[in-house]
């Protein structure tokens, strides 16, 4: 398979298509991103990087840190991991706190707002230097040190933080967040301010692609099963409450953030990253998810 | 892959565990079916089939006929189908009627009763003699003349049948209903009360597992792209709000029904049913479950 | 107390503001109605009528018929009908089901449509020919044969039934209708086609001001005791989902009807019938609620 | 009418009866008071005072206190608070967020939790000293200094204070709240705390029966018609999800707090307060409710 041409064919088609969304505003810093920029960047299972577009460029991780903090917890904490966060898909948007009351403080999943917060409070409980380590983490799994931090990104979130502010006391309430609420969201805010090119995100995730074995950080990251566990519930609640869609449309595990990346692997072959700010209603990237759509039709393959 | 060896390999397992629950009560008819009948049939994709205890034995698919209807009318409709149905997970139980209302008379999916509905509507306005047509594609699928309609069963739904005609009442309200609501209903409860083996059922589901041809029907069923869709459909919303749960512990499409059967598949592998009448409090068979766990956890994959 | 001097002031205050509304058009029988019509008719407790503007024509009561159809089952049933139908405010639209859902088939009130359905059912199942009862009821309180029975308006309500008849399959469903949905919907749609004056249904109200004593019957319709029971669940539900305003603005137990027509009772001072056309989104009457409100202001006094 | 004849026959039929319910226990120093303690306050419109049992032991008030902050706000801002703040039943528990969701940050009423902050937010914005004007202000409508403010059940509310706070920054993600977080429950927690006896709680809400003049205080509290309206949110909100109810048994405004105490009134004849700590499932004091029912039986009359 001639990975290059593949995605420099997805990548003009896109382009030509020119589908538009509208860039995140819902804090300032990221309201400033330019909406044009589009990189794709793909990782086969024995490491090579293929690249199209800005796929060099650093962007806002944001919501797509979820998949790395949840697997080192995962990795930790195993089964009782399970009685605080639910795996069902959500089908509410990303930031409901009516969900989260109804059922009685047990968040849907662990990439909703309310199911992250667990993830990194579990996390804030367990490392010293949470922050640190979930970088240490990253940097391992894309094979260098790539990580960084914006702290203006994160400094806009802080000055917009009162939901998820309001997500973690409601937790607290039903007695699942054990750490003091600035402390765990100081963490998450610097989580999702990490940035980071298409290239090393698409590393990062290259191990769920490999039954759990990272060839970047050469060790095995998570067992197979539970690599199979960290994609299935990519799958089913990757994309808050367009998750469906994305199945149903491209049929790959995969992650969105605001920030307009999307990471998404498909197991035994090849981890993808892909990149452009403009959003559709439900918080994806436009062109992201289009470019993933093509990349499949094309391949006349996807998980099924 | 000695395939006869892994399925008396999964049920010994399970019948030694022995997890029991409750053989559905919502209806007498289904009542009275001895709950420790179990049975696997799994067909590869030459078409052989191999068995495992009570895998000829014909039992009330109920709901995993869904799955049969949506196939004869994604071929026929195509896009305007799914402005009738959205394809997201729902998180609800499989009868409610709230979210109906919050969504305006369009059901999250095809799969939970009010999208059901909506699917033998749309095939109760395209063809003629519509449970026949049913029949004769089931039939087909499966090789060979083998479905048979428990019309104890049928009248038994008729005679519970409030809930269903309050949805259906309902998507008429929202102006997303055909037909006359006891027409509908006549063939939802006729496709529900189908009596089919494990080995059928398996065999039914066969040209899933290999990119919508049939090697029974010795043609292609729905194009490569259709079968795919319909397998993230399944993978998303096969088993009402335990849909997560499956594909997180399982992690293959699949259709369950309150009768104690589930169909599923692994593309380019196999097509599997099983089947076991007592049922875990969402409604899915307990013990299906833990053999497909089984089964994915002994082949070491599954769609991820 | 001048009545005559004190309706004709607040009929010429709402004439001169003359807000403006949007006459029901669920039905094509009601969205045919001329909206300019106005008309007040109040009645002292001593029979007394007082009217201005068009408060002798007959108009469609539609939903204030729940308040006798009530009145005639609190009579005979007593305590058991609360176990059916519960007498908490919806903070609902008259029409949902998503609340009889997640309150397990118990209306939150009889004067939401679920709740009114209950009733009707309850009065099936007690008189013979349900639908004459009631406009015998209704012609003993307003001291004369008034009551017609609008027969295009109960069929074109016939013709749009889906919502309704989803609801009473619904109750169905959870055990709490008795008899055939067809049936009681028949005597449903009957007493909301039935039309009447101001005066006649201010008449029909007046034993409600009047401690369950009614002075056209001449003879006791409840007890003291029920009567203030009535009027408490017509000042917290009788508005559909802007009861609390009613209550905030105008302070005097009322139920409304989307024909336009709103019938009030001070107790111990007078009942009083309104009527224009003209609704607010909310499916009140938009003069009808302004001329309350000014009466009430201009009495200086409420209910509290 | 002998007043005090009738609160003790109302008290010994009561005390024969002897309902039982649960003391709060949601805060430790709540959980601790003697359940078996029980007191009836009537004051008439001359300041004539009618007690019965332990109507004269301080107790904590709790959100009976929300009527007192409400009039102060009331009586400021006129109609600039309807647009932060409806007048509409719940009929959800008081302390419900799923609600303030999906109205996008407007409570529903003043009376249930997020509706009572946003009302102590905003007299935090007016007053200089907001819980010293609150005492002063009760203090002025009793006729004496009687306001303490318990600092163990404060530092109690405090102490488990998640939800109201979720609350609070779920209201800041709405622009629905002016002031920090912690200075808003800071005198929240206060005025929840506040503890009077059943007399001087029954003279602090004399003026509500009497037209917004308070005799005690020698002065117009808030004009007729404020005070009419603010009876009309306390009989439609003023029991949470029970409001009805209470409407329907006992027919006046009036409002309930945890710590057992309720305050009505009985517009242009009296005010009164019962206390007996022990609540019924939502919240309510099962004795306070009886008597009050009782009361208005054995007068034949209430608001209706």
């Amino acid at each position: 398979m001639d990975y290059q041409a593949l995605i420099e064919e997805v990548y003009k088609e896109v382009q030509n298509e020119n589908p538009r969304g509208k860039v995140a505003d819902y804090i300032p810093e990221l309201a400033h991103v330019d909406g044009n920029q589009f990189g794709i960047a793909l990782v086969d299972l024995e490491g090579n990087v293929f690249g199209v577009g800005d796929y060099q460029t650093p962007f806002s991780i944001q919501s797509v840190s979820k998949v790395h903090t949840l697997t080192m917890v995962f990795h930790v904490f195993k089964s009782k991991l399970w009685s605080r966060v639910n795996v069902e898909p959500s089908g509410n948007p990303f930031n409901s706190i009516a969900q989260l009351e109804y059922e009685k403080g047990i968040p849907r999943n662990p990439f909703i707002n309310a199911g992250a917060l667990v993830i990194t409070d579990a996390l804030c409980s367990k490392f010293d230097r949470p922050f640190h380590q979930i970088s240490d983490f990253i940097n391992e799994l894309s094979g260098h040190q790539c990580v960084l931090m914006n702290p203006e990104v994160k400094q806009s979130e802080q000055n917009h933080a009162e939901r998820n502010t309001a997500l973690a006391y409601f937790l607290k309430a039903y007695k699942n967040f054990e750490n003091k609420v600035e402390d765990v969201l100081d963490v998450y805010f610097s989580q999702c301010a990490i940035e980071m090119s298409c290239t090393d995100l698409a590393k990062s995730f290259s191990f769920l692609a490999n039954d759990g074995y990272s060839i970047f950080a050469n060790r095995e990251i998570v067992s197979e099963s539970h690599a199979r566990r960290i994609n299935a519930l990519m799958l089913t609640c990757g994309f808050y409450d367009e998750s469906g869609e994305f199945a149903f449309r491209v049929g790959l595990p995969g992650k969105s953030g605001v920030g307009g990346g999307i990471a998404a692997v498909m197991p035994h072959k090849f981890s993808i990253a892909v990149w452009c700010p403009e959003l559709n209603e439900k918080g994806n990237s436009v062109k992201s998810i289009k470019a993933l759509e093509l990349l499949t039709d094309k391949l006349k393959f996807s998980l099924f």
